[in-house]
């Protein structure tokens, strides 16, 4: 596939190409965690979004049934335009399909939820290169010990990711970073990881990286927050996009800078 | 002296009265370091100015011989209005007079400069208490290993302040000083002061603090860098404020935000 416009990608995913990750795609676009669940869930899910809006920051949510969110992008169908998706059954990951037009329902509400490429991309643009990017892996993930603002049976502590960068890097991206408040915000933390119940030897997801003798660990909100709330609250029936493999969206990036 | 006004106490200065620090004077207005050398001089040292904005902001700059800058306060004389200055003679105080009158020639060029204590007042009123407030004393001030842009015979190596901050509050610090370029702006380092060629443990000035274990130090470019370019340049004369008498201008620190 050799496009960057997003409606030919959502239309590559929709005809069965499944990438593994979508992370080098329709470079300078906003790219989206994906949740969907029904209606009798959806209500406290967008709760738990608006108390936590550096893990969960809303950039679209469906009324019951829609499978396309405005302003999202053109045509997009939520339900067969994303590579992959994962249905979580009883607060577990069950199946992986590549549509989910089969199991979408008339009172499933869903929901666009901003992503770290987008503030990635951001950090680029202002020169820096991210030190997982050459590998191509992803940044380490931890479980802080700073509990989320529960919503009805949503809950858990505080997903971050790391990003080691030198003092005056660390500077400039809480600046650039603070500006795009709709994918995670500033950082939550720098520096001190054992203040926020991390130890960097111990991930709870993402590739290992560390930092250097010249770099501090920089810690954001990370989308992987709502899919441990997912878990905690043990719903009988969910969907999310497969890991890596993101909603594609038409807007850009620079235009989410506030 | 009961009032906040500027203009009051400027006129009480004027008159003779000469507090040890106006930190506590006219809160929320802009207090400012003053420079003011001859013309022959004046212009390599608004170049100097110019080139590290970080460390030298230039709120205000007179045309030679003017004791009155426009836009910084009503009836604002630099040669009478502050509480007290410094004579400097071939780089090297002198003099401590609180009265310049005598000394001011027609082509002296008078400078005012940013000082932290505008973005000291930003901090607080986000509600940060910065630890050296309770005390009364001065951040610790250190000479990093980073030079200036050189202009003329000005150079140096930039002089920062410290500041202890938990690091939630060093990100906000960041995100609030960003928005006061006119008064040092961000800060210039975060969290590795060996990187920068600072021990703790062997400040430059200002007094005694250091970061507790929840704390990070945060540095900012500090308003004594011009002055130790003063010394480096080693001009027959030179006048500039006493430390910690600073003008008090007319204008509100929030009207600097950008």
């Amino acid at each position: 596939m050799e496009s960057n416009d997003p409606f030919d990608l959502r239309a590559a995913f929709r005809a069965g190409w499944s990438p593994r990750s979508t992370a080098r795609l329709a470079p300078g676009r906003v790219q989206a965690n994906f949740v969907a669940l029904p209606a009798a869930s959806a209500l406290d899910f967008a709760a738990f979004c608006q108390r936590n809006p550096r893990s969960c920051p809303v950039l679209a949510m469906g009324a019951p049934g829609e499978r396309l969110l405005p302003g999202m992008g053109r045509d997009f169908d939520l339900a067969t335009d994303l590579p992959r998706y994962r249905v979580w059954r009883d607060g577990a990951p069950a199946e992986e399909p590549t549509d989910i037009a089969d199991l979408w329902r008339d009172d499933m509400v869903g929901f666009l939820l901003g992503c770290s490429y987008s503030f990635e991309w951001a950090l680029g643009q202002a020169g820096m290169v991210l030190r997982h990017w050459a590998s191509g892996s992803n940044p380490p993930i931890y479980r802080t010990n700073i509990p989320c603002v529960s919503a009805g049976n949503f809950a858990g502590n505080i997903i971050v990711s790391m990003r080691p960068l030198r003092p005056a890097d660390a500077i400039r991206a809480v600046q650039i970073t603070s500006r795009f408040p709709r994918v995670h915000g500033a950082p939550l933390h720098i520096g001190l990881p054992e203040l926020i119940g991390v130890d960097l030897d111990r991930r709870d997801g993402g590739d290992d990286l560390s930092p250097q003798a010249d770099e501090l660990p920089v810690f954001w909100a990370c989308g992987v927050t709502p899919e441990s709330a997912l878990r905690a609250a043990k719903l009988p029936f969910a969907i999310t996009h497969y890991p890596g493999a993101m909603a594609i969206t038409d807007l850009w990036n620079a235009d989410l800078a506030e």
